[in-house]
């Protein structure tokens, strides 16, 4: 069986968990307290192209969780957040930022992204309105690189974001969930664009290579400066923080975060490219490791026998869309058997 | 000056006001335990056509607070609320809602209202797609009855939500902050309707003749078993609780709540029909006591200096929507010296 | 029958009264945009000694709520809120400043008063353990003025304890639902005193006079900036705004305050000359309007068949504390008879 | 350099860490729809007594998340839970609790544990007083075994606690962070106990042998409904949750939960003997991994340039209180050091 379901189906890349191997008996502070932690800290802050006292750093468990922890840091007690409807706050996590308080206001997804110019637009028409001291104030935007459907902003589309956002004061924050898969795809935008454009992002671990973990950059450091209680009140503290540290420590060594994302840029690249060769329909054109086609309904059910992807809605009548996801560990024979099979059908 | 920008710019109805002033002195206990109290929910109970034990009723200040406190206590701690993308809760209730942790899940619109084959189509595919887990669980359905626009649903269209809601066990809950000029103005929706209909639902005073004050009905009384807890936890449990019971015992009492929903609809159906016989188009045809129509910029300009309304959306180019709304205390000759204005643009 | 239990059993007073009746019938705008409303808080902070700029007034409409509002305003999202044992957002709030997510923290009591030296020893305490990032972490002081059971802090011991506050940097905050009979009682303290002193505090309207409402003033009114839609999220914006105006703006003109604060102090002084006359022992020295006294069972027994008050914790074996209420509207006769009463038993 | 500050400063067993190595790279899927987190389920229901249908078992990653997110499961929205004052969600939680709306009603404590007729006494008077509706409602009763000072309930304390908390209905919660070590000291209690007489317990695991991870276990099963979509919207749904399943099944399989206890437990003992036969004084006699001793504070000065642990509370003028805390990966030579260090000062 070959599977494509999704990017967090393994355990971790092989590097990382040598070092948790390597590492399990030592002792250490918990709660991030530990010199790996301090490593890994060091070494995303650098990677961001980030001075000492410029930025700070801190690790999450998962994205959900950090989603709801960051939103509810950066917005005030009654104020939104502004994401596409596509966006993964307003679908898949369960209301989890709601829980917190805070509403999630929706603008229209062009190819899963947000345009500066809708956002400007809703900001113009929001103040317009003397109703809006009784409508859910807008206190942050989110948006995600790469988008729910793969795709990724370019660097102009991005600072003309940011420069909407600046006009109404409005804090930028980037979920980076797949920020390798998006990294590795993009022609112009690099980490360090990342970390000098969004006020306050995540760099994904737990589908870019780690068993699990979020790393939090800000260049705001007095945004942090009662995080770990912050973080412990919403459930996220993890009590030996040392994992996190770990983890993203063996990730911003040796370029592992740069090749995991290649890896999966690479083969995803090749199955798209395999798959229209064959003249399968694209549903949505993706550089990164997110592929979306339109295939027959026999030839999902006959596909499905020896590989594993998911529908993208609900099955048509007589085609349906689905979605391929490549990761770290994707190997190019995998998507070749992936091939084969499809042509066979 | 004629005021038509809403229904709450007045005080209240004078046959209230004269029992608040008659009762003031007397000394009573507080928080809803008094006689006057027990007086107007046995007289709602009653007008509901609900006996004793089949229903239950309990009295709050405002509108915002009755819907975050009501939909807190009915969905569950993981469930949202369905409700048209218009609707109050989602636009105009600064996200009070979300406050308390419920996310507002949002379904088209239609004049205002919620159809019930796209509630139906929504659970659907709510449970079709195996990711349901993963998204903010639909725990009821939230409508009003009259609509933002003024629109009211039809008897038929009422039972066919409903069924729809018992299909998929959502409780509904129906936003009556109008709904005395909703009941003046439907051929064939009644009080005992909505009661049998709707699991919980609300009778509003505040733009129907109080000072304040929305009464809660259900015909779940289970439901309230703890309700004073729940009502207080929200902040929104009155000291002199017998200022509600007051004015709601005067609203069911001699026809009055019946009285001003038929003032409220005489008098915007009298603005309706001498602004269209005079060639005014509407915006929005509705038969309750907001009116909406298309006015030149022009004649907006001029007839703001004598009168005052809302403009309902940004103003256009040439022309713009616009909406006027009367009350319990509108009349018929504030309605023709507006008409005797628009007359002269 | 005569009714001691608590100062909200009645309306509100004659002179406010007047004033609602009079201005019924106006049109104005809502939710605090009035000119009623613009008067009463020029009034409050006139009467305050502040200028305009050097702070803001906001009007809500009950303790509870206004007490969640606040400290959901000022304490950030992981803040908890310091308390004595027996403050009323500790015991008597049904957990509504937990529903927005605050934790009470509580220090002991003394008379019903904070110690400055217990909450320099907490904070001192806190810090010196370093674990503190796993605790709640103060946020903001907490204090009523009376206290629960009556009393009142010196202008030394408020002076004393917002130094304390300074030294830690946290605002205080008090709750002033009884200040008229507080300010009445004290030998010392003055309204601009509290003005002064508090970073934020509330001067009580249901329970001083009015039918509802309590007027938030800070002396940094910056916190103001988006204070209707804080107050709307928390669902206590009052649709007719100018029901607040109205009522305080009368509040403050003419002395109502303080003759309302003085029949209070002024009646419950009597009772507590003529108990104690009568050899009845005090349950607490209290000089305001809330008398606590111990009574044998049997005279408890007598006396409720002709007056009504409220037990103070369990009854004993052969004698139980009770408390007795006045309020703006007890008359001297009232207290004779009750003292009459008494003296037969 | 000896620790004995915590039991969360290594990594986790290596049997455990063998199965993560083993199966790193097999591809299941995400969220506990996995065969490792079925069989631990099926392990853990099995170690608890429980037939399948009569209990149900959910796996979350930290103690504090559980706590949370089990507390809002079970208590109603106005509903809070009833601690020891020195209980871990009322103390080192950050105001978790509180932070999704739920007091912590407080409790005194005896030897760390709550007694049956303290709480039989508080819900008598809450209910005794008329109040009660003012007040937090409590919604169950929360205790840990063992405790913060590492006591244990007997059975008969056990039994006693849930008579009364079952004619009160209130559920009864077991926070078991350190179960194992409970477990393993106890002279009648047994796994079976714990889940016989618990409404819902969780089966810790970061401190008794895993990375992370503990066990929530009901009997109630109709309780985990939903029980994904809730612990979603709390932050606490991990993607790749086989990583628990594998860690608990390990941890239920060859008698690992027991050996990891008794080892902590043996050691443990070791330590508390080996110091009161050099006359050290213990703090609070604990039968678990937890001693407590009052050490001179020069001795404390001079141990800590080789062991380190805390001090527990504030450092007194001539003597302090200490912790030492043993766990899984505790040899007994370095307690024999340990002793050795002390008897030389």
């Amino acid at each position: 069986m070959l599977h494509f379901d999704c990017d967090y189906m393994r355990g971790c890349h092989p590097e990382i968990m040598e070092r948790l191997v390597r590492t399990n008996m030592e002792q250490t502070p918990g709660y991030g307290y530990d010199k790996y932690t301090e490593r890994a800290k060091e070494a995303i802050l650098h990677a961001c192209g980030l001075a000492n006292g410029e930025g700070d750093v801190v690790l999450l468990s998962g994205g959900t969780q950090t989603n709801a922890t960051v939103i509810d840091l950066v917005a005030g007690r009654y104020e939104g957040v502004i994401s596409v409807e596509t966006g993964h706050i307003n679908v898949h996590e369960a209301g989890a930022v709601e829980a917190s308080g805070h509403k999630v206001i929706t603008l229209p997804e062009h190819d899963g992204k947000m345009l500066a110019e809708d956002l400007d637009r809703y900001m113009t028409s929001f103040f317009a309105d003397d109703t809006w001291r009784h409508i859910a104030r807008p206190g942050m935007v989110y948006i995600t690189f790469p988008t729910e459907v793969g795709t990724i902003y370019s660097l102009a589309e991005l600072e003309a974001l940011a420069g909407i956002c600046r006009k109404w004061e409005l804090p930028l924050y980037i979920d980076g969930a797949r920020l390798a898969y998006g990294l590795a795809a993009s022609p112009d935008v690099t980490l360090r664009d990342i970390a000098r454009i969004a006020d306050i992002f995540y760099i994904g671990g737990t589908k870019c290579g780690t068993l699990f973990g979020e790393a939090v950059v800000t260049r705001h450091p007095e945004w942090f400066s009662n995080i770990l209680t912050h973080i412990k009140a919403h459930g996220a503290l993890l009590a030996k923080g040392r994992l996190l540290g770990i983890q993203f420590s063996a990730l911003f060594e040796n370029s592992l975060y740069e090749r995991i994302g290649q890896t999966g840029v690479d083969t995803a690249l090749a199955l798209k490219n395999g798959m229209t060769q064959m003249g399968v329909r694209l549903f949505m054109d993706s550089p990164t490791n997110q592929q979306f086609f339109i295939l027959p309904n026999e030839t999902i059910d006959s596909l499905r026998r020896e590989a594993s992807f998911e529908l993208w809605g609900p099955r048509g009548e007589r085609e349906t869309p689905v979605r391929f996801v490549t990761d770290w560990g994707t190997r190019m024979e995998d998507v070749e058997r992936l091939l084969a099979l499809v042509s066979t059908f």
